[in-house]
């Protein structure tokens, strides 16, 4: 155990991301225990089954650590659209919910947020006083849970930091991830499907170094503020379906563009660079080449 | 009833605003009914009585009007930093329920928020375009609640119109406002307590004159968009205090300021002026004097 981190609560422990985070946490010495509605599917991580809209489970699930790590909600941005009423309970309430249990209980929070809370670029890099102007039910609601955790900071001095994350990879995502559904064409024969002219790019960031970078924040001396962490390689949606055509012969097809997609933007990490010392621990070929051996 | 409004649902309508918004547009001609939580304490409402965090009871009361005022939820700053977690409830999830309904029913949303979500101003007027940064929990719930409704917007079509409020009064409202506390110490015999210097200032507005803006902008050609309803006077709570003291032959202290209180602000409503014809229709030292002359 860590001694200046001392215990830690990792919410969504059983998902994607949480799970990396939970997983990595304990690897590295730290004392963790998760914290989701789901039990895990492997026993790694001794978790706390509970509702993050439940106040008084979060409450219990809250005494007695030092850090929540909060990765639980709703990080799906397609079930969002779908269900924005279940985004606001999870990712809002639920956030709150956290606040509440962490205040009471002198626990410090680092909340998992996203790049996509950012408005709409027009030149330079997004650094974290960038203005926000989220515009789907997902990073509405993950700006939801930013700004009430903030407000409980001012109203009861609750510690917190917030990650704004770039779009995670890595070995158990959701099926309908880009990554996902380009692997699962190739090997099933397919062709690979790109929206638009797959000029749109993304700054993939593994869920090691997520995870790596939620380690530094924890590890060092806490301060209540916003921090981009975010892989600086830019990436296009054509350019990852040619690393995934490549590997398994598959050929390439241009369909219709979604409005669901976010914009494409640049955002800096130089903040999460000089004050944590955080940079992805390997470039993105080599993160995407052991995704697709594990695949 | 009003042939281009169509039949109106208001919610919130036992409640101070709402009431008053509610029977304004009945009085002018509009179809209305009253959606709440608690029956109104007056019989000139038709009310729905249900809770708007129950998306399902929510869905069943907006069926067939064509417009619904948002006004329900919780508008006590103080309760919601006491209960983050119900203001993060009805605000948010509960406005996603209207829009989710309203949505699904081809209904146009009229939502009150409030000038508090904007960024503290450093110079200038603040206008719909200003940076927003609410930094406690009932604006941020309001602002949670305009950007659900904003995301709804872009994935649904939903039609919606955002009203940002001036500090509200006038007849029936909330024992913890400034004016009630005033006016019920003065009644009482009692000093009249200013917090801090008295030189903190709001533009009060008058809940007729709320309630002439919502007609204005359900009667007008409809057009998704964000309008500041704002009186333009600018009153300390000084001078609030010395209108009241005058009047009872009260005394005035002077107690340490509160932070609970947003900062002070200057917000103009040239929009409202230009796009609706709105401005208050009496002066505020009028509105004041009806009142007091009600109290």
């Amino acid at each position: 155990m860590n001694s200046t981190t001392g215990s830690i609560l990792v919410t969504g422990s059983s998902g994607f991301l949480g799970g990396n985070v939970a997983r990595h946490l304990a690897s590295s010495g730290h004392a963790v225990r998760g914290f989701d509605l789901i039990p895990p599917t492997t026993h790694d991580i001794s978790t706390t089954i509970g509702d993050l809209t439940d106040a008084q489970s979060v409450m219990a699930a809250v005494a007695g650590f030092d850090t929540v790590v909060h990765f639980g909600g709703i990080g799906d941005t397609e079930l969002a659209t779908r269900d924005p009423g279940l985004a606001a309970s999870v990712n809002v309430l639920g956030t709150t919910n956290i606040g509440l249990a962490a205040a009471r209980h002198d626990a410090r929070v680092l909340y998992a947020s996203t790049w996509e809370v950012y408005a709409p670029q027009i030149s330079g890099e997004i650094d974290e006083n960038f203005a926000l102007a989220p515009s789907d039910a997902y990073s509405v609601s993950k700006l939801g849970g930013e700004m009430m955790l903030g407000a409980l900071h001012e109203s009861q001095g609750l510690r917190v930091a917030i990650l704004r994350l770039g779009t995670a990879f890595g070995t158990g995502m959701r099926p309908n991830s880009v990554f996902e559904r380009f692997t699962h064409a190739a090997q099933s024969g397919e062709v690979l499907s790109v929206h638009g002219d797959g000029g749109q790019f993304r700054q993939f960031t593994h869920a090691t170094d997520i995870a790596l970078g939620v380690e530094r924040v924890i590890d060092q001396p806490w301060a209540s503020e916003v921090i981009n962490l975010v892989a600086p390689e830019v990436v296009t949606i054509l350019q990852l379906a040619e690393i995934v055509a490549a590997r398994y012969g598959s050929s390439i097809e241009f369909v219709p563009s979604r409005s669901i997609d976010p914009p494409s933007a640049i955002v800096s990490s130089a903040k999460a660079r000089l004050l944590y010392g955080w940079e992805p621990a390997a470039p993105f070929s080599e993160r995407m080449n052991t995704y697709l051996t594990q695949r």
